[in-house]
């Protein structure tokens, strides 16, 4: 089925609500902005590619519902949107894009919201014919929170040469982070990755370093949710730490997206707004008993910066680009 | 209370089961062989140091039952509860020790667990005094898993200095690292810290890479459960992890523990035997529900090795040593 589509008349949006999984695999339909709000900022939709589609259908359903002057209202619902999480671009590139379409022509947002998610096809499968270029059949590979076909629209980005490999009759060894504190890697990518036949290892995040000592790691693959001029690239908290490793451990590090999660406009990392969360997420959510004292402060971030200095190659669906970030980027 | 103690009559050991903190503070009594054997497996004792106590108050109690050739019946329950589990070295150094006072008088078993203990806590002051000139009042510390009273006797050894400098006036903002699979940091540290008033932030092991390239770690503190001969250092998984991070960032990482931890006779890292645990314990235990599809594979090892280049100092009770270790640990 697809991550994101409309409903069969076109007044909602439906989505494989992310959070039930592996669990329950349940479809549900969002059809008011607070919904739709709810949907990206409880991660029932995640993903940075993903929740630019979803934006992009979402503010299609709520155009037709518009009263008053039809472009300034929009607007006014696109801004809520974009606030639901303020790291990856994607959402505020697709509700940008799409904003631009509704100036020219408000009949045509059904189609630039199909148009939005058939680019991100074609894309993913781009940088997925790039990445398979970077590992050889065999590879063990280590990656992080969820790059998979749930984040995007088919293939992924860090998943997408695994299973396009996979499909080409590949075998990788994949060790997935389970990524706390909302357990992406458990629940989405080792649940994707054994669904389509590929050896999955789920290990704890800080079991990272072991298995890369143990030398059992040729590669890392990881998404991204925004990517700075000079290459510093936002993605799911645990990212800088998994490339602070590769670097020790001599494994070549490699970030996957699509062009449209580079920001020319941040500089550097530093210019990226990083979501914190709330505590609960770390000392209770998913847990049977809390796993803290209630009075315990916690620090919930849920993206860092990995520098730069530390990324091997950022691939996109135009190619591998290598460092110096700076002047590779822009070309 | 003490950590462990007696019972009254001497028929069995008291513990605090530590698997059902924060929420239930529950003292359970072990009388069996099996019961204490389970105790240790099941961390409902756990750290290098409490694990040695609690094996001799354990064999002190069992030597009353024992039927047949003393020593010979005695040695089979010690191998039973050394088999328990293989990474920390003080379980064996502790048996070993009940063994030869039991070889030299039977009668001495008691007293002779009672002074392991006694002992442990002078080194967790000792240790803890020595660990305290590493830091400044006000610095941020980050540690790993648990080595913490609980860990220990009194006062711990990674938690030592952090302790010790509170009942001094000194404060200290600490980061606990929630320690997957089991979550001692969360559990247990953030537990111990808090109800000693300490400025205690629970963070996800994932976010270690974050809150030092945010510049508030000055310091990292983490215990062992077997040092070898050349300064590599078993502790808790992820402990390696740390120290890579600590590296890169700059950031200087103590290894704290008593000197019965050094074993000379494992000359690197590489002789240490790592405990492998159930794969439940990432995909389910814990969870209200299971994080991962129930076919996934899992590696679940209970330690990692640090390298002895990535370690600042190894602090116990007799001082701080530096390297290079293999010449300075003999010493």
């Amino acid at each position: 089925m697809d991550n994101v589509a409309f409903t069969a008349d076109r007044d909602g949006v439906v989505i494989i609500d992310q959070t039930l999984l592996p669990n329950d695999e349940r479809l549900i339909t969002l059809r008011t902005k607070e919904e739709m709000y709810e949907a990206i900022y409880m991660l029932r939709v995640r993903g940075a590619p993903a929740i630019g589609i979803f934006a992009a259908y979402s503010l299609a359903v709520l155009a037709e519902k518009i009263e008053g002057d039809f472009v300034t209202e929009l607007q006014k619902v696109a801004d809520y949107l974009n606030s639901s999480r303020p790291t990856a671009v994607n959402l505020s590139w697709a509700l940008t894009r799409m904003m631009k379409a509704a100036k020219a022509d408000r009949h045509s947002l059904f189609a630039e919201a199909e148009e939005i998610r058939a680019e991100d096809i074609r894309m993913c499968k781009a940088i997925s014919e790039h990445g398979l270029t970077l590992v050889k059949d065999g590879d063990g590979i280590l990656t992080h929170c969820n790059a998979g076909p749930l984040a995007t629209s088919e293939y992924g980005t860090a998943l997408g040469p695994i299973l396009l490999g996979k499909k080409q009759g590949m075998n990788f060894r994949v060790f997935a982070d389970e990524t706390r504190p909302l357990l992406q890697g458990a629940r989405l990518t080792s649940y994707e990755l054994h669904k389509a036949g590929v050896d999955v290892t789920l290990i704890c995040d800080n079991m990272a370093s072991i298995v890369m000592k143990n030398g059992w790691i040729d590669a890392c693959f990881v998404g991204c949710d925004r990517v700075a001029a000079n290459g510093d690239a936002a993605n799911k908290i645990g990212t800088s730490g998994v490339a602070v490793l590769a670097k020790h451990y001599g494994i070549p590090f490699y970030v996957l997206g699509p062009s449209s999660t580079i920001d020319l406009s941040c500089k550097s990392g530093s210019d990226i707004e990083i979501e914190l969360r709330k505590p609960e997420e770390i000392k209770s959510d998913f847990f049977a008993k809390p796993t803290a004292p209630s009075g315990v402060k916690c620090y919930n971030p849920s993206f860092d910066v990995t520098d730069n200095a530390l990324i091997t190659a950022i691939v996109t669906e135009k190619g591998v680009i290598r460092p110096p970030f700076d002047i590779n980027l822009q070309a």
